[in-house]
C-alpha cells in the first residue's frame, strides 16, 4: 500500500530543465578544464508516468537529426541510467517521459550534447526529489554524453551540471575540482555556422605529443589555475596556450587565426577552440570590451562569407535551472 | 672622484649568503614546479676586491670535486653574470672574490648547484646594495645553473631564491608565478648516500609521451595549484601523481617503490622523486607524522645497506638568508 501511495506520488509530476552550454578545453586544459555560459542551453522535461522505463516522446530543434531511440540518445541514456540508480536504491520501478528541446546544434564545440544529458538527469533526479548529489550525477550524465563523444568524458559534463569553472582532476575514480570563478570574467563564445564531428576533432590529434609540449602545458594550466583563484586577469591570459590541440585543430575552423589576432587585438586576454571546435571563445575582465571582441570575431567570419552566432556570457556558476510542477 | 669614493665604498665589504635546498618537479610538474625547505642549503661568502672581475678563492666542503674555474662554476658563472649586470647599469668595474661551501653533494636531487649559484647571486646582489630585484636574479642564478644541469632550468633556482612554492608558467619570457603555501605542509627529504647524474637522470626520459600522459600530468598538477592555494591537503595528496619522470627514473633509484609504499603506509600525502633524484621526498600536514615517515623511508633504505640522509622541514617561504658586514 506504501509502495503504491508512492508510486501514485510520483505519477505526473514534471521537471523541466535547462542546462548551460559549456566551454572544454579552456586552451590550456585539454579534456580537463571546462566552464559554464549564460546560454544557450537546451531543455529537458520529465515526465513521469505509469509505464515504466524511460520514452522519449518528442525531440524539438535539432531539424530530425537526433534519434528518438533511447540507447543513442544522449539525454535518453542519462535519464535511463539516473532512473536505474534510484529505482535501484528505491527498490521500486518507474517510468519517465522526456521531452527535449535543442537550442545549439550537435558538433558545435559548445557541449551540446553533454547540455542535453545534464539537462535530462537533473530532470529525471528532480522529479524523485533529489536523491542523487550533483557531483554523483555527473556519473549518469557522462554515459549520456559518450553516446555522441564515443567515449566518456566529463570536461562538458561537469561544467554544465556544476556551475563554474570545473576540473577534471583523474577519471579513476573521478575527481572533480571546483576552480574558484574570477568575478570579472567574462566569456565571448561565437559559433561559426559549420559543424566539426567531435570524433573527427579527436582522430586529427596526434596519439603522443613531444615532451617540452607536456612541459608547457603543465605550466600554463597551472597559471590559469593560480590566475582564478587571486583574480589575476594577466595571468589568465598569459596562460592561455594551447599547444596541444590548437596546432591540429585550428585547420578545421575557418578563419581561426584570423579570428585569433582580431580577438587579441581587440583586447581579449585569450582566445582558443571551444571544446573540438568549431565554436571559439576569448575571455575578458572587461564586459564593454566583450561586445568590440564579438564584433571584432564575427566580422572576419562575416568577411569570409560565413555566418555565425555570439554569445557574451559571465562565467555562468548556478549551473542547471530546474522548475518542478 | 665621485666614482672612486663610490668604489672605496664597496671594497672589502663581505656578503655571506645561505641559499636553501629545494625540491623540484614535486611529482605533477615536471620542469616547472619547485618548493625550498629549511635545510640543507649551501653558503657563498662575497668579498669585494680592488682586482676587477669574479674569482673564487676556495670552495669547502666538496671533496675537491667542484672546479675553482670561474667558467665552469655554477656559483662563479652566477656571480660573474650579477656582476656583469651590476657593472653595466653602473657603468664601472668591480672585483669579488667568493668563497663556497657546499653542504650537499652535486647530483643529490637537492638543487645542490641551483643553492650554490643563487647563494653567489644574491651574495653579489647585496654586496651592492641589491640593484637587481628578487625575480630578476633568477635569471643570472639560472646562467650558473645551467653549467651543471647543461641547459637553463629554473625550477630550482626560483624556489632556492624566492622561498616558497614556485611554478616557472613559461621560459619566453620567464614567468614565475608564487603559489600559497599551506601553512602545515611538512616535507621529508631523504638523499639516499648515491650519486645520479642530473645529465644521466634527463637522458633516460623519452623525447615524446602519450597524449593520455600530458592529460593526466595537466589535470594533476591543476588540483596540486588548487590544493595548495585552498589548502586542501587531501587534494595535494591525491595529486602527487608522475606519469612523466617516475615510470623512468625510479629504476635509478634503489628500494624506490619501497620507499614510496613505506612513506605511504605511514601517512604521507604522496611520495616522489626530488628533482632528477636519487634524493626523494614525501609531503605531510602533520609534523609528528613527518617523523615517522622519514624513519620509514630510512629504514627501507637501510635494510637494503644504503646510508640516507633525512631532513624534515616545513616549506621554507623566505628564501636566502643573507649578512653583510
Amino acid at each position: 500500500m506504501k509502495n503504491i501511495m508512492r508510486q501514485q506520488r510520483h505519477v505526473n509530476r514534471k521537471a523541466t530543465v535547462f542546462a548551460p552550454a559549456s566551454v572544454a578545453n579552456v586552451a590550456c586544459g585539454f579534456d580537463v578544464l571546462g566552464f559554464a555560459i549564460e546560454k544557450p542551453g537546451d531543455i529537458v522535461s520529465a515526465t513521469t508516468t505509469k509505464e515504466h522505463g524511460v520514452r522519449i516522446a518528442a525531440i524539438k530543434g535539432d531539424d530530425g537529426v537526433l534519434p528518438l531511440e533511447l540507447h543513442k540518445n544522449t539525454a535518453g541514456v542519462a535519464a535511463l541510467r539516473t532512473l536505474e540508480h534510484i529505482q535501484h536504491v528505491r527498490g521500486e520501478e518507474f517510468g519517465v517521459q522526456l521531452v527535449i528541446t535543442k537550442n545549439m546544434p550537435s558538433g558545435s564545440g559548445l557541449g551540446s550534447s553533454a547540455a542535453s544529458a545534464v539537462a535530462a538527469a537533473v530532470a529525471v533526479n528532480a522529479l524523485f526529489d533529489y536523491p542523487i548529489s550533483p557531483e554523483d550525477l555527473v556519473n549518469f550524465a557522462m554515459k549520456g554524453e559518450a553516446v555522441a563523444s564515443g567515449s566518456e568524458h566529463a570536461d562538458n559534463v561537469a561544467p554544465s551540471l556544476l556551475g563554474g569553472i570545473t576540473l577534471i582532476r583523474g577519471y579513476k575514480p573521478l575527481d572533480i575540482v571546483r576552480i574558484h570563478v574570477p568575478k570579472e570574467l567574462c566569456a565571448v563564445v561565437v559559433n561559426p555556422h559549420i559543424i566539426v564531428k567531435t570524433k573527427e576533432a579527436r582522430a586529427i590529434l596526434p596519439k603522443k605529443i613531444a615532451l617540452k609540449d607536456a612541459i608547457s602545458q603543465t605550466g600554463n594550466i597551472a597559471g590559469f589555475i593560480a590566475g582564478c583563484m587571486r583574480e589575476d586577469y594577466a595571468l589568465i591570459g598569459r596562460s592561455l596556450v594551447d599547444v596541444i590541440a590548437e596546432p591540429h585543430r585550428a585547420q578545421l575552423i575557418p578563419q581561426y587565426f584570423a579570428m585569433k589576432q582580431a580577438a587579441l587585438q581587440a583586447g581579449a586576454l585569450g582566445f582558443n577552440i571551444s571544446g573540438s571546435g568549431p565554436s571559439v571563445f576569448a575571455l575578458t575582465n572587461d564586459a564593454q570590451k566583450a561586445k568590440v571582441i564579438a564584433r571584432a570575431i564575427t566580422s572576419v567570419l562575416k568577411r569570409a562569407g560565413v555566418g555565425s552566432t555570439a554569445f557574451i556570457s559571465a562565467v555562468n556558476t548556478t549551473g542547471p535551472k530546474v522548475k518542478v510542477v
